[in-house]
């Protein structure tokens, strides 16, 4: 329990609504943040690892975007095992940033 | 003529369709750039002059800003005797990023 809590302490989330639009725009103006986006938005929720993600980036550097979109309101985490597992927060992001999602994440870059 | 066609050259336009989507993100991740869209989302076209928006950033900051929102295919300028004139490019940048300008400018920060 001690060690469970301990990890949920470290996997702080925001709720969209609570995001500032500036934030949103901050996490979503960055390719590499883009591409994790994208690859949730076809992939069924809590099926992908960050591990697992092909970003041309170091380990260091993808846990900071991750946290960045989780802080964004953008993607749930939750640890299982070694594994932490993501979902895109579509519908509470749609829901408080309408369209905005659509605009950046449903077209190329 | 020499002294408009200098000026023409100082106002560079980029096509809407022509703009990155990194570069519209990037151009709308200000909130100084945001204000003074909704500004001209709400004013008749070429009726708001440079000088006359009310920005919490000095005068070359301002001109700055004006220069990445052209260069993002936002806003149109042109120069009329000492003004310089402005133009929310809204149609065309709606048709280049659907729902970009919408998600950003239409809501309070």
């Amino acid at each position: 329990m001690a060690v469970e809590s301990a990890r949920a302490r470290t996997l702080q989330h925001v709720e969209p609504g609570d995001v500032p639009l500036q934030a949103a725009l901050d996490a979503l103006a960055d390719p590499v943040r883009r591409s994790i986006l994208r690859d949730l938005a076809v992939h069924e929720d809590w099926t992908r690892a960050c591990g697992t993600f092909d970003l041309p980036v170091k380990k260091a550097t993808a846990s900071h975007h991750f946290a960045v979109l989780r802080s964004a309101g953008l993607i749930e985490q939750r640890d299982e095992g070694a594994r932490r597992l993501n979902r895109l927060r579509r519908s509470e992001f749609d829901d408080a940033f309408p369209g905005l999602l659509a605009a950046t994440i449903d077209r190329a870059d």
